[in-house]
């Protein structure tokens, strides 16, 4: 079995239209590579009755929750102590991290600052070498911020700590064609049937100049992927077929 | 009282990083300028049970639901069955579709196409001169297709029914300032608490050649909140903050 994990967005700027949101195709990418199936997402305000409950929700049902963003120091930041009440957990002043804050700010240091070392009880805080803050856990919620270039880089730590227990890891195959996607739907139902273990995806593409549909097959075991790649590819017309790399080269 | 909305994406392409999702900015952009309170977006896999739960919570929860992806014709297109599940109903094959579909695939129209005709009972087509196909809608949810063009036609033409029982519409002004984050939260945080019908986000850009922060105030009258922002601004030091068209003259 496959752990799982769900994210949680927490901002406005999302939901209002003023961001495109950056943060989880590069959260699906790393946890399709450790091999843990991303299994819901979710987009929320900056309230906390909405934090509180999805926190809550998905802590319960999946292995991992990551949080994006509201940990900064103003009044709309509230992620930290709302993860606190969806655990039933207090809050309390790190003091690692006021010394971090102090060190950083000398005299210019604010009691808005200070919000920022206001952790729910018993966090864990990650670090790696090559960051300034920690990355913050609190049971199976990993607390990250906003901000996309700050996202990546805790995210690069959490995954070193979760790399270390991963057993499996995801492979994805894909087949590019010419075909209508209706036409390819028996084979695809009849494929999808036989091969239990693999995840098929169909995507079409309105605007692409050298294909109309990819196939994608998921999965963690390579042989049986390659096995469904090879028969859906020998059974489509050879007319039909794009080769990758043909494709592939006019992806942005 | 606004009314409200909910999101759900439907996709694994989403979940395993394959794709960038766009659909929800798009209707956030369209949901604030129509005035009506974007609450909340899921994304999940292509999973029945999944998404008959998410559909339901949601559909009791906001006035609106829009989903996007999984109505095409190969076997993971399973958001309108899944749909007429949430919501205690049957499934029905529209003749009005039928007959389209046999208008533009002829003789080459297959079992697979006729999948796209079977709606939960009830559906309702909405139409519109532009689209070779109509949305659907099934009491409060908007059923649309994942295919970013084909979202945003379908969206146009569900905007121009939901325009005519609007009554008021969002407003957003920004104010781009050189301040650091953390030495604007105690004014940010009597602002907030003095414009209660404003919202006020602070959004922080690291990579910007020309600010460090925007602030943003959300709401549906104007007075108010061109009152806020302009109390922000002439309380802020001069040397700190950016005219907007400097700010925004360099944003993508």
């Amino acid at each position: 079995m496959s752990r799982t994990a769900a994210a949680l967005i927490i901002g406005n700027e999302v939901l209002t239209g003023k961001v495109q949101e950056q943060n989880v195709q590069v959260l699906a990418q790393t946890l399709f590579e450790l091999g843990i199936e991303f299994r819901a997402c979710r987009v929320c305000l900056d309230i906390e009755a909405d934090i509180v409950s999805d926190v809550r929700a998905l802590s319960q049902k999946y292995d991992f929750v990551f949080t994006s963003g509201g940990v900064g120091p103003t009044h709309d930041d509230i992620t930290l102590s709302s993860v606190a009440k969806a655990l039933g957990r207090g809050i309390e002043r790190h003091e690692a991290i006021v010394s971090r804050l102090r060190e950083y700010h000398g005299e210019d240091l604010t009691e808005a600052h200070l919000r920022m070392a206001d952790l729910p009880q018993g966090a864990r805080l990650l670090q790696s070498g090559k960051l300034s803050w920690p990355a913050i856990q609190v049971e199976n919620v990993f607390v990250l911020p906003g901000v996309p270039k700050a996202f990546r880089w805790k995210l690069e730590t959490i995954a070193a700590h979760l790399r270390e227990d991963s057993a499996e890891s995801f492979t994805s195959l894909r087949v590019y064609t010419l075909s209508e996607e209706a036409l390819l739907a028996p084979l695809l139902d009849e494929l999808d049937a036989k091969y239990v273990d693999v995840n098929i995806g169909s995507y079409v593409r309105w605007d692409h100049p050298n294909y109309k549909v990819m196939i994608s097959f998921d999965g963690s075991e390579t042989d049986t992927l390659t096995a469904a790649a090879e028969e859906f590819r020998s059974r489509l017309p050879a007319d039909k077929l794009v080769p990758n790399e043909v494709a592939e080269a006019t992806e942005e």
